[in-house]
């Protein structure tokens, strides 16, 4: 990992360890503790702790709104882990299955009041943007998961649909801890609005080479089994992008119930090849990491406090190709 | 009803259908204003308009808190509804029945999100002090709700134990409505406690003598028919008091699965009677409403600006005796 990264990482961790959530009822809180214990890369905080960085010497001014946005994550895991059915999360079973779904659904409602708790402990300057950045992304991430379960039983999905619905899902929450990390850091509006694109950009750049990666990839590089998209008849934008030349044959794969697991996957990615969906997945993400780029260039601060970001830029860039 | 009441209900229901809740997609937001369109007494919005009446001629100020509390309590009632695989709200389908418990869930994350929207919207001179309050009441309301839930499957639950989940799940919003008016009225802080006490004591007074009416009103008085909390076996005040003494009889009917339901509620009435619960709950009810009295008597400010407050305290205390 990288070394600017990691020192930011063991802030956050530390934060975590040092504040876990207490309250009453015990099984309502336990959850909260569970989900937010389980790691991950807590991307969303340290890009907050980057964004303050990028204008500010003092990134500790930062840590209420890294600490809201990964609650906030976590707690859009929680509820999300029980509409997708999903028994297990980083290894370890997942909220629902662990509790039950009542109390999945509860201990996520006090996790995202939590967020907020969290946020309005920010330096009161800055309250009324920071809370409505925060609100329009809450919002907006709803909204995306919303379309991605509506996808599930549409036939056709637009390719500007599917961007949309990576952009609100993944892309907006990314942007939106930049963006609060650069406020509290006192930025100007305009160079936190350039900030939160940066992040969008490179979220949709990344999300569209993770769908490629749970095609292509090698259990080592994704750390899962690649195909699950696949079996899920999953309508990323290869899938888009293939239709329109083998519909035929790709609906009856996709229809098979008899076929073997691997043959399928197998036999969808030879489509995504002839078709070169692959290729123009690869393109398209390209396109978003360039806009990141451009993004951060346009910012007006010093060059050499901008390496951090680009330096993650290239990191998750350069994972895959 | 109290005319000064239906005056500013009016407001809040003007309010209301001024601001239907717009975005996309569709089925993310069709819930949330069917929900809010159902109708119901509005007393929180009411309760944060008076609230603010009390210490300042302009209540317009606290519109914002006024829908945030409204909007809260709607999102609580989407997913409350799962929790209770409650089929009917307000002789409606519930939102999970007209729709599905995934856009139910999702859908109740967005009008939460939403109630914090409102409340930005406030003066930002008091921002702090109204997020401090509302956040600590929305955790409060999923803290009582676990309780709630948690008792379902807990042999003996103690008085102090069921007041608290009441005082949790229905009476701080109550007092949060009032309180967060007080505030962007430029109450002092002790007034707008007081005030706020005044609104939990009132609630738990409230709140009791539903259950009172669950087992003793007529359909006319609850408008549903009595004997609800009866048949689920619900630990209410009176069955923790004829417990001390019938515990045999009670538990043999509640374990009864044979038994005609009108018979059922019958005769745990009359064990409720023989054992004085059925008084005993109505005394603890009045010494609720009489701390609630006190509360407002203790406000200082001319008692003329008080008489709508008294005269909703005194409307929901004689409902029922």
């Amino acid at each position: 990992m990288l070394k600017s990264y990691s020192k930011l990482l063991k802030i956050v961790e530390q934060e975590i360890s040092k504040n876990p959530f207490t309250g009453n009822p015990q099984n309502l809180y336990d959850p909260l503790n569970y989900i937010i214990g389980l790691g991950g890369k807590r991307i969303r905080p340290v890009l907050a702790l980057m964004g303050c960085k990028l204008f500010s010497d003092n990134y500790e001014k930062a840590i209420p709104c890294a600490m809201a946005v990964e609650v906030f994550h976590n707690f859009s895991l929680i509820h999300d882990d029980i509409l997708d059915k999903a028994p297990i999360r980083r290894r370890q079973a997942t909220v629902h299955e662990k509790w039950d779904t009542d109390i999945a659904i509860l201990s996520g409602d006090l996790m995202l009041v939590k967020a907020y708790e969290m946020l309005a402990k920010s330096d009161q300057n800055y309250f009324l943007e920071l809370f409505a950045i925060f609100n329009k992304t809450a919002a907006e991430v709803c909204e995306g998961q919303q379309m991605d379960m509506n996808f599930e039983t549409e036939t056709t999905v637009k390719e500007s649909d599917y961007l949309e619905m990576i952009r609100l899902k993944t892309s907006v929450l990314l942007g939106c801890s930049l963006q609060l990390g650069a406020i509290i850091g006192n930025a100007t509006k305009e160079e936190a609005i350039k900030l939160y694109n940066f992040g969008v950009n490179m979220g949709l750049g990344f999300q569209l080479m993770d769908d490629y990666l749970d095609a292509f990839g090698t259990p080592e590089l994704v750390g899962k089994q690649p195909g699950g998209d696949i079996l899920a008849n999953k309508k990323t934008i290869m899938v888009i992008k293939a239709m329109q030349s083998e519909k035929e044959s790709l609906e009856s794969l996709f229809n098979d119930k008899e076929i073997n697991e691997s043959l399928k996957i197998e036999k969808v990615k030879l489509l995504f090849i002839k078709t070169g969906s692959d290729n123009y997945l690869k393109e398209l993400a390209e396109k978003f990491f360039d806009l990141a780029s451009q993004n951060l260039e346009d910012i007006s601060v010093d060059k050499s406090k901008k390496s951090q970001l680009y330096e993650l830029l290239v990191y998750l860039r350069n994972r895959s190709f």
